[in-house]
């Protein structure tokens, strides 16, 4: 993520409310895009799994889709790209993350891809993520 | 915006496929919260208001509830940040960005927030958005 600088950014609960100047802004219900990104994801044991890369959003249902966790280096080739169903992540406070049901092991046979790859253009790649997942796709 | 380093980020018509060496992920339905940012808001004569600075996301209810526009300058006062509701922007490929139907003089009476301020912490706050845009305010 070298275009993008957000190394310094911490999760929502490390924050003092500014970041770069600007106040941050979450709310109760409320988050912005840019401080979801950037938040580590940790399993339910605490082992530190990537960090949110970005938010896919459904343009027409202005639904909030996947969460897309970059991942680099375990397994061995470089960064990857694993969409989590975004009702499959929590927000954990106490951690400053957020925190998915799933092993290490289980994210080793989860949908990834990897930098250049396109996998969103195929309309049932977003089922196979839900679906790996155990949750029902939605339909709007 | 010094912490982003976004400025030579484009908007979705006008980027070639990749930004810094990651696929530029969007479909018909989806679109990256990253993408989104930084993209050009223009009203319907074509006058650029500003650019994305990030979306407001509902975390609970998973919806997009805003996109925020930084607009900085002509109101002499630095950078401001005009919430817009989610529905009110039209992406139009041929300007590579969005389309809002609202103009200058409008937008000077909009309501904005600057650098520090934290308005979403009203729960009226998003009321008063959508009033102001003619949109009604949604309920989940």
């Amino acid at each position: 993520m070298q275009d993008k600088n957000r190394t310094t950014q911490r999760g929502p609960a490390g924050e003092a409310g500014t970041r770069g100047g600007v106040a941050i802004s979450e709310t109760e219900d409320l988050i912005a895009s840019d401080k979801v990104e950037g938040t580590p994801v940790y399993n339910r044991t605490g082992e530190h799994l990537g960090s949110i890369y970005n938010v896919m959003l459904d343009k027409r249902a202005g639904k909030v889709r996947y969460a897309v966790m970059s991942f680099g280096g375990f397994l061995g080739i470089g960064e990857r790209y694993h969409p989590l169903p975004w009702d499959a992540l929590t927000y954990e406070p106490g951690q400053g993350g957020y925190v998915v049901d799933v092993t290490r092991e289980q994210l080793e046979g989860a949908p990834t891809y990897a930098r250049g790859e396109t996998p969103w253009s195929d309309p049932l790649y977003g089922q196979s993520v839900y679906g790996y997942y155990g949750l029902p796709f939605p339909r709007m």
